[in-house]
């Protein structure tokens, strides 16, 4: 926990995307696959440096066992491919979607894959493309099984990310003040992570930048996926639950706290110290070798012991990287052990209809010693009183 | 075309989304389906009004032939979907993505269908998904095709969007000086935007509203999907290219233009010319009845015999409604005739590099008489040609 580890703001170099197509290639050749169709966007994303939006008009990366990906693009988009992505990479271009017959994306997609081919396809994979991929169909998530293990620059990467959302939750705190609408949090917490980015990274990719900070007041802290109203806003007391989240030119990372203004109301006392025990039992599991499954377990039990079973809404933790949001999972059923190079949240949270919503989360990255936390914010109960 | 449209800006009633979900069930009836289910967020929206971004926890929205739909939810979200949902919903709730054995969504999701039901999923659908669906699965998109053809609402929403996108575009024309940051035009020109939607429409949703502003300077113009760097800036003479688009509050609409800064260079007088007479000819194909493949061939045909055929990156235009990209398509292969109430961009271009993009686009609404444009901003020679 003691490694310095530096913020990474470059873009990734090719010797990164090869050993990343590497890495899945290996798996293909486990599973005795001859191709592999990639179309989500993340892990194209993730193998090329190029980021798009899911439209009528699909993007399919065809993977062989060994060699250079094809990818199937549409004419429009080829400037944009080429001007983005960073690896070696073969295309085959269709015109528009629709077409005229015989010259649409299927017509293309289905001479880049042998029809006797053992091919593996996304769990995400929609049925339309599914109906088009010639060969053996297996269905097996490869890539998002290479993404787990996060290498060092993807480490770099989120490192810097939440520099960023640290400044923003920063920003959002010290705006808290009772009457605060919420929009205009979100403008001020915002702003601020926007200005961090295009000053590190004047190229960032706005198609995988997006940046959010926002509070859940106590009237709906009990509800953490709720939709705040932007002409909600800051009350005295607590507890307040805050968001800060960030996609950083395509890394995603987070940060979340609980905190009260002015006061703490006598019944939030409790459970908020049952959550902070909760986070500390969550940390001392944290090393390679604990299965995710008994984290969760263990958190959820030492929850329910304190009288708050009920009030458990959610899994302990989920990974993150080029999402804010993906595998590993800390929770009841993922019965698979921490690795070093994980990068995962730690949120057990406690939501109480009447009282409110109490969580914490961060981004802790898994290392051999055991784990390093990115984020960094107010924790304590002295350290989250905030004043009016 | 004089008949003049009012803008909503009030949610859906129960009368709309009910009239919405016959329309899918009439069509299951017509295919002899028993079930449908959908997994596309923006299907769920269009008949629940209950608006999510997709992630590794499932939403299944479970349609049967007659009578009230099942929605598959996870627990953290119940509050969420109840307090935005606007029609009759039955629920069925998991606890998390993973679970514990026999408590995934997949065991829950197979209870809502019989083995041996007929069930339509989405071309869309994930495997994962298809892979638990119980029953005979056929891939039929009866909800796109519903969504076809525009209810009065939501045309009266797309009237209010398209006033937010031409206040958003005037803002841009005006600030665009030689030297303007396109991230300052993008700034200015969103913030006028969002504005204007929180003023008309406090509540709005934010999952399903946004707004983009921005501008392709003549060096990147011939490349219209690139992403414009937001510190490149205007330049004098042309052709720009801008692009408007806004979804407010779940309805999407587009305008475009393309327009000079001080002067017109010698070389894009006749490719411009040629787009606005391309565009003339389109608008003077729209009324019910037309193929929509066949305005896309004499389009690209009357643009190909002013010697631009090679410049063509893109069909005449597409549908646009609760998505800013959606079928109907004027394009060649989509052999379809045009009917009342179908709403869709009109928008020819021509891309020559070293001389830049030219393309107009405006959103329209396909009536008995013809059509009605929406969108307003300038478009002859004259009119964008601005001052320095």
């Amino acid at each position: 926990m003691n490694k310095k580890i530096k913020p990474i703001t470059s873009p990734p170099s090719k010797e990164e995307l090869s050993t990343r197509l590497e890495n899945v290639q290996a798996l293909m050749k486990e599973h005795d696959l001859d191709y592999y169709a990639c179309f989500d966007p993340v892990n194209i994303y993730y193998l090329t440096n190029f980021a798009f939006y899911v439209h009528e008009r699909p993007f399919i990366l065809v993977i062989p066992r060994e060699g250079v990906p094809t990818m199937l693009i549409p004419k429009l988009e080829r400037g944009h491919v080429k001007s983005r992505a960073r690896c070696e990479l073969n295309f085959e271009v269709y015109f528009e979607f629709p077409c005229k017959l015989g010259e649409n994306w299927h017509d293309h997609y289905s001479n880049l894959i042998p029809s006797r081919a053992n091919v593996g396809v996304e769990s995400t994979m929609p049925m339309a493309i599914v109906n088009h991929t010639p060969g053996k169909i297996q269905v097996l998530d490869l890539i998002e099984e290479v993404r787990i293990i996060k290498t060092d620059y993807e480490i770099g990467r989120c490192v810097h990310a939440c520099k960023v959302v640290n400044k923003g939750h920063k920003v959002l705190l010290k705006n808290c003040k009772p009457k605060t609408l919420l929009f205009a949090l979100y403008k001020e917490a915002t702003n601020a992570m926007i200005s961090y980015i295009i000053k590190d990274i004047p190229n960032a990719n706005f198609k995988v930048t997006e940046t959010m900070g926002i509070v859940w007041p106590p009237s709906i802290s009990h509800d953490p996926h709720l939709v705040p109203k932007i002409f909600d806003s800051i009350e005295e007391g607590g507890p307040h639950v805050s968001i800060v989240q960030a996609q950083v030119d395509g890394y995603g990372v987070e940060i979340e706290r609980t905190f009260f203004i002015g006061s703490i109301p006598e019944k939030a006392i409790k459970p908020f110290e049952t959550i902070l025990k909760a986070r500390e039992l969550a940390y001392s599991m944290l090393k390679p070798g604990t299965l995710m499954s008994e984290i969760d377990i263990k958190v959820k039990k030492f929850i329910a012991e304190q009288g708050y079973g009920n009030y458990i809404l959610h899994r302990t933790g989920h990974g993150l990287g080029i999402t804010g949001h993906e595998a590993p999972y800390l929770a009841e059923g993922y019965d698979r052990p921490l690795r070093s190079g994980m990068l995962v949240s730690v949120e057990p949270g406690i939501y109480i209809p009447g009282i409110g919503g109490f969580r914490h989360s961060d981004t802790v990255l898994i290392t051999e010693e055991g784990y390093e936390k990115f984020t960094k914010a107010p924790e304590t109960r002295d350290e989250v009183l905030l004043k009016t």
